[in-house]
């Protein structure tokens, strides 16, 4: 399906304020970018640069102000994400290079500490993607999903004592779950088409059977409408923004993802 | 200034045939892209990823019958091209690890060959700038553009000899004397505001004074409005496209830039 | 002054056991290695990489029954490490593109909850080399160094509550308090001449002035004799060895550096 | 097999001259090394990066006078190199992204005007290993081995017409070939036990069903006893040292390759 997303944020900064943006929708294995705008208001210099990940990011200082930054992207998706039920689990000695990174414990996902955990909660599945699947399936089912209630960002075990979380909480204990069983997971930031309420999303992949799958614990159940933005090991990679020095509340966050009529 | 740069390839394709594209400006240091078109039909699944260069290419099955790749991108660039006479020569010890592989010679830069020519060409100049642009000078006071008049694709050694050239010869020899005097050079192609004919573009950029410049042989002199699709040691890091198999020729290959009103 | 580092490891394996080691000391800015021994027994197949770190890493399985790992490496390294007071701060604006990724929060550093206690630590510092320095007096005056106790590793912030760590948790503390304050700061695991008790060691470094500077907070004061083996943004990149499948824990591990009578 | 291999070179250096070395072979997929030395005296500062294709390279300033570059290695190696008669010719939309930069014309490799020539070469064959195997034993036909007669390196085209060239003239007469066919084909350049007469050596790889075969057209048949410094798209990517400045010539340049008597 094609998709129109937009992103619209507003700032009002006091004093020159660098940041990092993560907005560009890149075109890559599953997805295909056609149309990009990327408004920055006022126009003040950018510097694009690709982070570790291969993420587009961009920097800027923005002035005293009012600040608006503004992106709006026409990307085909699939209509549905695979699923993979009896894709193996990939043995470490196989596992590519650069897949090796995302077996590691990270910022939000203390992977090193869930392996009794995982080990249950997957017991007597098939070894590989439907390890995944049970782990998806718990979170959906022990995890409740709440609008965030507190600014400071919690991780996989803080979630998973307080037993609710948003989208992004959801997929850090995802991903640790699966670390925990030497299954490489990704944070992934992006749109979902009708997520409700409209807003950016986080999801989850796992790589087993040799190819990176989709997982989203905050849906029913897995459809397509998926656009990326950007993949990194957590939330802590793939910020939408990072702001630095005194704290500086977005005033306007407004996403929209819309079809368009057009064939694939 | 803002500049609208379009693209349009045409082809009538008798066989699936692969192509890797490289037609997706980059924002960069020195260019912000605000809006991007991207349209190929009929649409067929295509696959972007970075080279070694960070240039963005994306790879397709092109299938038999008409085949269309078009793009169109709004992207402020400089209104003058930085100039650095007295920019000293950085040596190698001092050179980033990043850039020492602009001093290699390469497919179309004999630069292992250049050696006499080029301290003849720069005698007297001060080190650094002052030498690419003695270079610069030679070869627009020596080398006549002049129409492509053969397929086969020429290098800095045979076009030295011919005395003409189109634009990516004027580089590849401008390339090829910096190189001999252990100055990093780079091919740049991409588009340039008010060219005659309008068309695809190629130039250089050396690296002096701790940054990298750029020269442009085929112009009489340097301006703004210069607008990169991609960066690499010579034309064979940066075509256009690559395409595999029985060849194709373009039945139509349209080139505009266009300049915006509207405020930097 | 010219070291001899050596670190012995010895299994006792039961089942296939998949690891990844980073037991590789390499030449770089600051160190040079002139001889280097790695012996594997017995000798199974060993596949080397590179991480995203550029660290030399190696994958193998270990076979059921004894199993060594044995290094030895000739390196040269410096008789006293820069001190930079005065240092300044690098603006985010200005740091080069692959620092930024040591400004983010990661698994044992939550930067994110140290900007109250940083600022504190700080006050009245010049922005730079003079905040870290605090930051490293700080951590040596308050945080007891103190042989693990524990099996489980543990973070900036659960070692700031305990009071007591070793050097690894030290190092982590150091590094947080710096990202909290915007300086990119990074993990070191490697050797240090005259370290008692001898083991493996970890520090840190921070990136101001334009540079990396080292920190201990470990040791009394700041001398030579330090030998990189791997870089990260904390522990959970540089371990020594990641081992996968059920733990198996080492029968020996055995550290020594001595110094050889080499002229410089 | 474990060999050791060593090289020595020893230069009567006039001014301070750059030096860019690649004489570390590293621990890969095909060989493991185990032990290594490298020593350079006098023993001035050098600093170790990895370039574009992964090589460790070394870069330092000789000073006047007699300058000594010796390296000595204990690596395990293959009895045999691995022939794959029938493995397939890889269409390019399957071909991994990291590996059609070797697809591309380069310095000493003028693919682009091979095309012919190729498809008469291996006219009958099964696409892919079949193919790069008739090239090999063309080239072992009908180019003579002869030793170096000219300082000017030559192109596979020069090498072409001159019916004769050595070990890296060999090499890039097959690489050309087989791009030219759409078979990614790289340069190593390495030691190989019992080369006769002894010196470092060159030889081709080419990817085909999946992975990476070793080609040497030197060579009467293959065998097994290689090991790989360094690869790179041609010979200007892999030099074992380029020296900047006044053109300095080793007065020494010593290699020998021995058999360890020790167990794989």
């Amino acid at each position: 399906m094609w998709l129109q997303t937009s992103c619209e944020l507003k700032f009002d900064i006091t004093f020159p304020t660098p940041f990092i943006l993560m907005l560009r929708a890149r075109s890559g294995a599953q997805q295909w970018v056609s149309r990009e705008e990327y408004r920055i208001e006022p126009n003040v210099p950018v510097f694009e640069f690709s982070d570790a990940y291969g993420n587009l990011c961009q920097r800027l200082v923005a002035p005293p102000g009012p600040f608006c930054i503004a992106t709006r992207t026409d990307v085909k998706t699939s209509d549905e994400m695979d699923r993979g039920f009896g894709a193996p689990f990939i043995e470490i000695q196989n596992l590519p290079d650069a897949v090796l990174h995302y077996l590691l414990p990270s910022r939000f996902c203390e992977s090193d500490r869930f392996g009794d955990m995982a080990t249950e909660i997957t017991a007597g599945c098939y070894l590989g993607y439907d390890q995944v699947a049970a782990i998806e399936a718990w979170v959906r089912n022990n995890i409740r999903y709440e609008p965030a209630t507190s600014a400071v960002p919690a991780s996989a075990a803080e979630i998973n004592q307080r037993g609710a979380g948003v989208c992004r909480d959801l997929a850090h204990l995802g991903i640790a779950l699966c670390r925990s069983l030497s299954i490489p997971a990704r944070m992934v930031v992006g749109y979902l088409h009708e997520l409700y309420p409209m807003d950016l999303h986080a999801w989850f992949e796992a790589y087993v059977g040799g190819r990176w799958y989709t997982f989203d614990p905050t849906q029913p159940e897995l459809r397509g409408g998926y656009v990326t933005i950007g993949y990194g090991r957590d939330a802590a990679d793939v910020a939408i923004y990072n702001q630095f020095g005194p704290p500086v509340i977005p005033i306007v966050q407004h996403v929209e993802v819309q079809r368009l009529a057009r064939p694939d």
